[in-house]
């Protein structure tokens, strides 16, 4: 079975029209908007915005990108009255109901930019195609651009063969995923409460062109974490012990963070990514930002390194006499799936890839609709996880490209026939 | 004795000018051109740019500032001729012989601004008078301003009295104090090797408004210090062991200076000012900016100082494996007058200012002129130091204010008495 | 098959007299003296000291301990020829040959304590047999005492039984397992070159009384590592700058130990476990000594750890200019058998124990064994490694048991077993 | 006028012994019962133990020295039943009432011996004259036997000579100076609240003999701390994560503790003097000692440093989880004298000295007479504090000597012609 080529069509167009314009996490109000109209073209229920998220459960956003987004996307062309709509917020859920009794399939998708800048070579892929980033510093370099378009394109698929199918649709678009910010506000929303089945997947990786592969375990779990540092002013020459030094509190605390002691029960990391202190070479520096990162093999672990993290920096108010605030920006948690979405999952690759349904190593990085496929667990879905190839030059390069798009087809191809497996009358 | 008042209005004027267009160190070609026109104007011979700098003593110059400060110059109306002229490096001398026998007096004026974005204050003096900065980040909140100024008046009032002066004279306009970078490329050009007196003064300090003040020793030598350190990438996530931090290097080179020994014999100083590390949260930092600066209360104690920080660079460069790279962009040492060349300063003090020259606490800031007074005194000359008082509210503050400019004539009338005292006729 | 009560009688009562006198590593006089008259006495040849070991692969041997070891063996009655032919070096190796065409089979037991001092509560199993240790701060709380004994009661057995036997016997009696010392000595000396069978074996860990466990693989590979730091005194009140304080230094190296990145490829790990430094309050410290521990869940994993210590070390040496001498004391590597080895030992041990021949996990600490078990691999031979369980509070601990001594007969009769099938007739 | 040569012999005696029997602090129980016995046989009233000194006062004290200390002084021949009176505290104050009218003089001597192995060399003057340290590891090499000895010879001459003095005196022999321990102590118990002159003095220096010098301010004010931290034990290769290293802590503690920042207002010190960490290679270690000074030019220094001491070890309590205790065991402050105290003392010091009063640099050291000093200043006394010299090695050196024992009667001569001007009838 192959899907026609029409919808791969759609899918390619619609990735290169998400490719000119990416967005960062909590910050795609055209990508939304593009989702959205889309989504109600086909005839899906459409939440979006505070509809689609759970606000409370939000990491990561900051208030003044996400202004600077809005104006954007305005100038772009989104109407002011769709902005309102989302409340501020992105993200979007589509909703089909066959009208026939029959499961409740989930599918997720992850809509947002890494910030990087894209390659100028020539050679580029973008760059040949012509559909290069036009957004400073912001570049789709790691597929969630193919994400969304094949999330708009299984959409098309189900709309146009709903005939065929029972039981219900759930297409979840997530803003936020790189640094682990949005799952948990769909998560808490509820929208994986009460379905039967939930799958998600990833293009690239270790997988080339055309092949396809499982994971039913893996990824580390982690937390983003951001650290503001706030000292006292002083000249260095003339008053040095009436300074707090917000440098030498986070240069501290970096060394202390990095000495956690290792975890005898697996893997444990810890990165102080980013610092940033002090106003001048002669002033006491009076601020200091942090960006810090710890994963676990086990949420156990992570658990351990960032308590460690809060401990240290609890402690660093004390020895260095200045204000630390302490704020996790992002969490991921390690990757549960089950037997018989997995058995599924595999009887729908080996039909469709046959000898390209390859057996690759467990993902190392980390992913948050791994709190999804947790939550869907605890409600009683099985879930699988999935990778769908594609040749490229490594994920949040500024090189990066999906190098022949028809590995958009390739995953079009395993999410309609999950489907039709699934849900198919 | 009272300098006519034609000579302070024509200072004053000439410091709202420069208060308008402040330019960092190594940057003043708006700052340069004015005084080589202006000296020009009253008969000196004027040397600038590499005639009147040594490029091999220059410390700190940013080659992007500098190119950037041209563009904005030669926008202003600075004549491409003149840039052409000055090599690309600022600094003015300029030389005046009476053609009668008689002592050679040098005096030093330094023209650079801060790196400080003045106040929008209504109510702050430039605002009130309408010529606040109107470059970016620059401002003139250390009243160098008011020493170029005093320096064209003093210039302008010797022109004019020529006939009643002997001997010969030497005004050097200084770039690049701030961050004591400048006086050392106008000493290794010679310019005080062949003098009988050198005067250096400053506007503020606690001097108020119509007191001056005398200061024999005192300034703390200085090293100013940029290090680099540069590392391997690696994902923090998937191969730590690869990476190279740069962050974690420069945090444990900030502890290890910190924590440099005290010296018995005096003050000692040490600030890590500025930290800039890392590129992203989960990639292994690459680079990281640091700035350093040094005192001590003897040229030997700062030698200490910058000794450990070098060494402990070394050290690091093997502790985490990384690069390096170290360089001192500016140096100032230790205060040095004679007691002749006081004498004469006191007596002529005295007489302006009456009561009003008081004792007040030795400088315990930094000033590079001390090099060029130093080289001075080991040459044969007598040397001088002297602060003439303004009411200000703080140094190096966006609100920094030369409250009456009636201090300009204040400066003005103490040089124009010692020019009279050391080469009247 | 049960092997005879005599031989377990005699294991026994080897052990309470070994259990009476602790020698710690390389200073295993007594021990080895019992070794070599005992197995002369069944007619092995036996090679001791400086014939047994390569004094140039000895690590943390202790000059001043093994003068005292010495004076103490022969106040308690072990000959000074004895002594004399040692050449100062501990250790024995026992040779048998058949005289019959076979196999060469090596068996290897160590025969060093810890220092621990032994438990004095009453109930305590040595108090109890009146066999506690008679040598302050030392005991075989490792069980390495039932391990030399069941080494001499398999001796016994061979000799005894060697008309039924065919090739040659090697058993090893390695001095200093404790901290990894000695089996490189052994190795260097070239005894497994050339054997067809290395076998090695140790009492407790998971194993319960009755049972016994294979191990293929495990083990960490470890470096047992000693610094001296030493600095440059001064009087920390009036001439604190002329002192280099080994203290600090010690102290940043600790800090920048523990913070070595972990490493993505398996378990590594770093100890700090003791610092002892300074001479008093008041004095800059001048003298340091550390020790510290790597381990890696692969030998490259430990090569990093202990590149990192050691590029450490060199790093503080500038930055605190200090002096810092490194010296690895200690080594083991992990655990490598072969698959035939393997595959004889389960057999034998299904034979002897039925249902209590039980899976365990691998063993997590490190032993030295590892590199004999290397080398005899590389040199062609079969190798396997067991665990024969007895009920203890714990290794290394001051209460530490080998709770009914029937487990030595539990070893015994494995070891009996195996060597009817690898060299019977 | 020149005191005659038998209160010098019998100083020299007392000097002798008390150099063979060097006692540190509180522990001078042998030390207390000759100043006790012989101000008695002098026919002072005597205070002693507890009678002499508050104990809630008292720093510095370890009980399991005093013990030894207590068996040590019965063994040599001290009454039990002194001991019994002394409470397990040393130190004595003699009182003499003249019957006279007349102002109250203080004079203090401290009693206690230096931590340091006397030199063995056969030239060293207490190996010449056979009277060199019977007490390992303690000995007079700060001169406080001459102190004592010169305290008992001022008791005896104003016990001779009282017809003709009028007023009071009240000898102060103080326990504990060395570490500043024990001035407090006398000073909480009201000795010099009501006194008219307090007179202190030191032997050596920088004074030569038959020299003498005045100082009238200067000592380090100081503070001696103790820090214990407690982690958990874990092994290091099994379970690192359960660890919490007293080590590291320590490590990072001494770190930061030498990293606070320099003070404005003058000399300021930090001394991490001993670590001692950990209890084997593989165990996370859960006991380190530390032993911390601190020292500022100001009473207001010390404390700045000495806050930050404090502040760090509660912050390291969080950021490695681990118990902190911190004690003060010792303090001094800086020297304050009166200006009447100091010319009275000038004056005597010249009549008996002539040109050998000479002027020296005030000590840099601390000296904790000083508590008293201020205290009787504050209660409206005059003080003076001066040095009389000897020709030695360096205090606190094993070799230290009074090379020629007529520097007793230097000071002698001082003290006596002192109370003569202060309490001649």
């Amino acid at each position: 079975m192959s899907i026609e080529q029409k919808y791969v069509d759609a899918a390619v167009a619609h990735r290169r029209a998400l490719h000119k314009r990416p967005e960062p996490g909590w910050c795609e109000f055209e990508t939304t908007y593009r989702v959205v109209s889309t989504l109600k073209d086909f005839g899906f229920e459409v939440k979006f915005g505070l509809d689609a998220i759970e606000p409370a459960a939000v990491m990561g956003r900051n208030e003044a990108e996400v202004d600077a987004a809005i104006a954007r996307a305005i100038e772009a062309g989104v109407p002011q009255t769709f902005i309102d709509q989302t409340g501020g917020f992105t993200g979007a859920v589509g909703l089909l109901d066959t009208g026939r009794e029959g499961p409740v399939t989930a599918l997720r998708f992850d809509i947002d930019c890494v910030m990087v800048e894209e390659s100028t070579d020539p050679e580029h892929e973008a760059n040949q195609g012509g559909y290069a980033s036009e957004i400073a510093g912001c570049m789709h370099s790691c597929g969630h651009d193919a994400h969304t378009a094949t999330g708009l394109g299984i959409a098309q698929w189900i709309a146009d063969h709903q005939d065929a199918l029972k039981g219900r649709f759930i297409l979840l678009f997530q803003p936020g995923e790189e640094g682990t910010r949005g799952a948990k506000s769909l998560m808490e929303k509820g929208w994986v409460d009460h379905v039967n089945y939930l799958y998600c997947c990833h293009i690239g990786g270790d997988a080339k062109l055309g092949e396809g592969c499982i994971a039913e375990s893996g990824f580390l779990a982690t937390s983003k974490i951001d650290i503001t540092f706030t000292g006292a002013p002083s000249h260095a020459g003339s008053d040095p012990e009436k300074g707090r030094s917000a440098l030498i509190a986070a240069a501290a605390a970096a060394l202390l963070m990095q000495a956690i002691p290792r975890h005898s029960q697996g893997a444990s990391r810890i990165s102080v990514g980013t610092l940033h202190a002090g106003e001048g070479r002669n002033v006491t520096p009076v601020h200091a930002k942090m960006q810090v990162e710890t994963r676990g093999a086990t949420h156990e672990i992570n658990q351990y390194m960032r308590d460690n993290v809060y401990r240290i920096c609890e402690g660093i108010e004390k020895t260095h006499d200045v204000k630390v605030d302490v704020v996790t920006v992002g969490e991921g948690t390690t990757l549960q799936t089950t037997k018989e979405g997995t058995r599924i999952l595999s009887e729908v690759m080996r039909e469709v890839l046959g000898e390209k349904f390859v057996t690759l190593p467990s993902p190392g990085a980390s992913e948050d609709c791994t709190f999804l496929m947790r939550r869907a667990i605890e409600c009683g879905a099985d879930c699988g996880y999935f990778m769908f190839g594609c040749n490229h030059k490594g994920h949040h390069r500024a090189n990066f490209e999906i190098q022949d798009e028809v590995s958009l087809g390739v995953g079009l191809n395993i999410l309609a026939r999950l489907v039709e497996h699934l849900n198919g009358r």
